[in-house]
């Protein structure tokens, strides 16, 4: 082999995959022997990336939406040259390598978010797309275009079958996201065999109608049809595009393309062995000719492009000093300074001013108070703005070019606007918040769940929190999504109880970067809670002594956002008599739960077992805080439909009942 | 007034749905208003139904699937003589009420399916036309066309921009439920204002690329031009029909018509006044002049239709006894008299062959067992058949005519599917199970929410249940998943520990009438354990004692699962070490806990505080079992990517850390 063809370049890909699917004895060898022609010429044609810094900051995107197919990206990115060495590929699939069975942002350098779960790739890419146009408007100048690249998606049946491709698509058409470009992997086949059973959309017809520039009819193993494609797509100046490429799942594999036998299990040693002389690839498994290397490398061009667009930014820095300052700070996901500093005299006057208002209410004040902060903020909500109450006087939307374009109207789309979210976030430059009513958070369930497994600074608003939602109903009422919300590893949910602890879980929700934060408000009203400053700094670790009784107290309640008032309440009626009561709130389970042992001990006692919860949600999930000789109270069954206040009374989550269950302890 | 105008007959559903949202202070009176029109000349001259029979089974089936307009369904309910008098208007969202918030099938008479959370009623109603078909090609006869009727749905913006309203529409496109008309209320406001800003799709163009028919450009306000779309709906052979019909929002009100304030609030008194005005309305809040509502009682010619119907289908019985009775069974929901016999007798030959098999394996078996004693069993999987095991001998795609078909390949779409399947449950006649892999749950959340409230009788198949799924890592591997769906109130959660465990299950499921279950199986193996006659039949208690130890037991183990086996396995050594060892089984906890206090404390007695619970997911939830002072073997974080073996000893899910921590309390 002297110069090797783009076949063989291709062909690279295609052995990486189905020798280490082979190896692992478990994994998927379809998808990249079938996309392998379009991933050479996207990557050695087009990608604009540096597998030396897989941080730098105007890198195209790319990403492996059909996550199934994960041996393909890391073919790539061995091949280009990241820090992926051979090693890794052998090890696919096992403890320890950074190469799992889908692509993970956290396990694997140049994977720009974690893939699998179908569609949602698509959609985080969408999220990248926005959030490439909305630095571009805000900080390009007229020949310093510093934010200038291009989002690239692999996307099979699978992710184009999932309602959240429809959400995505559609928003990506609204917003005219032109930098955006879809590799639509069309093979006619998914696990369960020929697709024409169960999918037989006019995928292309379907795209147009969201306003996508769709290119049809690309042979996805003719390089000269995929460049045609990719040519169309970079001419498009006002919409995204979807290019329709025809392939074949595992080509080459002489018993197994176009077969679904060929999609989610290793070809075998004989079917292997026939690929290789159907290919005509005279290598071993893992052995790559140093011509293919030379083929694929990227590096030195990726400095090179790093380099020339540093010179380029720091044209830009010498010209709008303090727009670099910013975009540098942003894109290193940096808070401002004094951030802390001024949240915390935020929430001195939220202390002070000792409001009853609604926890949205208080939400909203808050991201008046902290937006003004913090450019970086991008919100909104699933065409609830007006109840969740996430406009503030800054916001503008998204869809237009403004230069502090941050909040989105995402229409109904609950699981589309969570994933987008995750996509601002892991791009860089955003802290994005998303919003809807609790009970909805089941639409969006498993993109909160990838927030926190990727994981994403991302902020999920909640409002509505509870059977005091009142008239809507069961339909709307959340029962056990409190619970369920907490029970997903790395994920902080905050339930304030008043104002002051809104403002705090704002910050909270804000300071923290390793994760998703749920800020769950209610829609009613809810008294102030008078606290000292030492209790207001306390409620940043989740769990904090609200309320207390001289000596060892009898009893303890704990409660959290609107029950901690009927805690308070009981407790004057407890202590009178004469009882010695506690009383905890308990607005982050999560974070109570990290702090040390010496802490919690301080708040709840190990001896002390008289212990009542308040939660209008899921008594079980309380009985890890109260045990087996406690008393919670709270709704196992749905709600109802009437005034809230007359729901709490139906459900006998009353002050009454917690006296009486304190007594009966 | 002498004879009523079509437009005054829609008047009276406008007064109706505005004075009851006045009366409740709260509701939706925007979209009543809007579709008033075509809800008019729907019900009076198409929608064939029985104000007197409800149930009435060949009756056309009516979804509202904007449901936060209720109050057109009320008011319809009420005007064509349903058991909904007028006081229930009166009552509006109040407690105890039939007029909910949202229109609640549980509640009201003449409600088919439980809306309000956005795209479920248009896909509940994709199940309804599914049903409607298959029981067609299964039952009539030429010229006994038992089973024919319609499935009329109406829905908002809202609906279409839920990525559900992509799977739903897409199946009942390549299924061509040509008795499938959905009105789509055209009205370009949504909650937050106009739509402009966030749903630009061409929805026209984007059904007919899933192969609807469409008929654009139909005033709502019209009833000749909605007479037309209709007309072009019913003379369709091979397609759904989506009718665009363009309203204005609040119709009739001059100050609020056409914006979004229309939408979620009273319009006020004075708004109020005005409208009755505007409409030439001269009568008082729930005051319907008797003409009117002669135009629209439908009791007598309901009557009458049933009574054809019956007429009809006597002669059916006459010629097709065995179907008759056949058809009437199912449609009654009862199961063949000797199924249980039967079940007991398939659980007990398992239980003597006491094989080591996966439990989705044993689940498999269990169908094929099950399956051929009921007819109206129809299964599917979102395109995981041949992972989740749902395929079973006697299984066909309902994308055929065949009169047994019973198996749909739903394709990678979770969320519809199981809406989907709710949908083919409240029909009747059937008994729906759908599938996909326990981490995928979350992508159907809702739905399977809407399962247990609305309630529906279906059955969630969930495989891979833990990190034994192994190497496709984090991503698809449930952590949170099994206490998340216990959590949901009415629905019951089965884990089995073996084949034995898992044939039970699949008899629970498919016996409880008033709920669905979820069946969680593993991707494993799992050895079967030995159980005498009684323990076998304790299984449906949803947890008992495995295995005893003499006299009161010091110890413990409480386990689900393939965790069971490790349980066993410690107490072998715990016995050993001197420790009285319990081993308590718990495949379904929601099950255990509505036994009686008595048989609770017989499996658990409260004297016992030495407990361990073993199960691969997240711990916190068993502390309802093991107290404070107990200890959890599980698994607080994402998984990996390794084989399951290898995960298992990674996370400390081990023999050995049982013991240790039994030892340790």
């Amino acid at each position: 082999m002297t110069q090797p063809t783009r076949r063989q370049l291709a062909n690279a890909i295609r052995f990486l995959a189905a020798d280490a699917v082979e190896t692992a004895k478990s994994g998927h060898p379809g998808m990249p022997m079938g996309m392998a022609d379009i991933a050479e010429v996207l990557w050695n044609d087009y990608h604009r990336h540096n597998p030396n810094n897989p941080q730098w900051f105007n890198r195209d995107r790319f990403v492996l939406s059909n996550g199934h197919g994960s041996m393909l990206q890391y073919a790539l990115l061995h091949l280009s040259g990241y820090d992926l060495p051979i090693e890794q590929l052998k090890a696919f699939r096992q403890l320890g390598s950074h190469t799992a069975g889908h692509p993970e942002r956290h396990e694997t350098p140049g994977v720009e978010t974690t893939t699998g779960p179908l569609g949602q790739g698509f959609a985080n890419a969408v999220g990248f797309a926005l959030a490439e146009k909305l630095l571009a408007q805000r900080f390009n100048r007229p020949e310093l275009e510093i934010v200038d690249h291009r989002t690239w998606v692999f996307m099979g049946d699978g992710c184009l079958m999932e309602g959240i491709s429809h959400e995505a698509a559609s928003l990506a058409g609204t917003w005219g996201l032109h930098k955006l470009v879809c590799f639509w992997d069309d093979n006619h086949i998914s696990i369960d065999g020929n697709t024409e059973g169960w999918f037989t959309d006019n995928t292309p017809e379907r795209f147009e109608a969201y306003g996508w520039n769709v290119v049809r009819g690309v042979d996805g193993h003719d390089p000269e049809s995929i460049k045609a494609g990719i040519e169309a797509a970079l001419s498009q100046d006002g919409k995204p595009t979807l290019i329709c490429c025809r392939t074949t799942i595992g080509f080459g594999s002489p018993n197994k393309a176009g077969k679904e036998s060929s999609h989610g299990a290793p070809l075998g040693k004989d079917e292997l062995e026939a690929t290789r002389k159907a290919l005509d690839w005279n290598y071993g498994p893992f052995e790559i000719p140093e011509e293919i290397y030379a083929g694929w490398r990227a590096g030195g061009t990726g400095t090179l492009r790093q380099a020339e667009w540093e010179q380029q930014f720091d044209k830009y820095a010498a010209q709008y000093p303090a727009e670099a300052a910013e975009l540098t700070r942003r894109s290193h996901g940096d808070l401002p300074a004094d951030f802390a500093a001024k949240a915390d005299a935020y929430i001195a006057q939220v202390a002070a001013e000792g409001q009853t208002i609604a926890s949205r209410k208080a939400s909203q004040l808050a991201i008046e108070a902290f937006a003004p902060l913090l450019p970086e903020i991008v919100g909104g909500s699933a065409d609830l703005a007006h109840s969740n109450l996430t406009l503030w006087k800054g916001s503008t939307s998204v869809a237009t070019d403004d230069a502090n374009a941050n909040y989105v109207y995402y229409g109904v789309r609950e699981f589309g606007m969570t994933a987008i979210a995750n996509g601002l976030a892991l791009h860089g430059g955003f802290i994005p918040f998303d919003a809807t009513f609790l009970v909805f958070s089941d639409y969006a369930r498993n993109a909160v769940r990838m927030s926190a497994l990727i994981p994403a600074h991302a902020i999920h608003v909640y409002t509505h929190d509870s059977i005091g939602l009142g008239e809507d109903g069961p339909t709307h009422q959340p029962v056990e999504h409190l619970a369920s919300l907490r029970y997903i590893p790395n994920n902080d949910v905050w339930r304030p109880c008043d104002a002051v602890e809104s403002a705090v879980s704002w910050k909270a929700a804000i300071t923290r970067q390793d994760g998703p934060s749920c800020l769950v408000f209610s829609r009613q009203n809810l008294p102030h809670q008078p606290r000292d400053a030492e209790q207001i700094a306390q409620i940043e670790r989740g769990g904090y002594v609200l309320a207390d009784a001289a000596g060892t107290p009898d009893v303890i309640l704990i409660a959290t956002g609107s029950e901690v008032s009927l805690a308070t309440e009981a407790k004057a009626q407890l202590d009178a008599a004469g009882l010695k009561t506690r009383v905890v709130s308990m607005p982050s389970t999560d974070v109570f739960l990290r702090q040390d042992a010496a802490y919690r001990e301080s708040v709840l006692p190990n001896a002390v077992r008289k212990r009542v919860a308040i939660e209008a949600g899921i008594t079980g999930f309380w009985r890890q805080f109260v045990g087996l000789d406690g008393a919670v109270i709270g709704i196992d069954t749905f709600g109802a439909s009437a005034p809230a206040d007359k729901l709490y009374q139906h459900f006998g989550i009353t002050t009454a009942h917690v006296v009486e269950a304190a007594k009966a302890l």
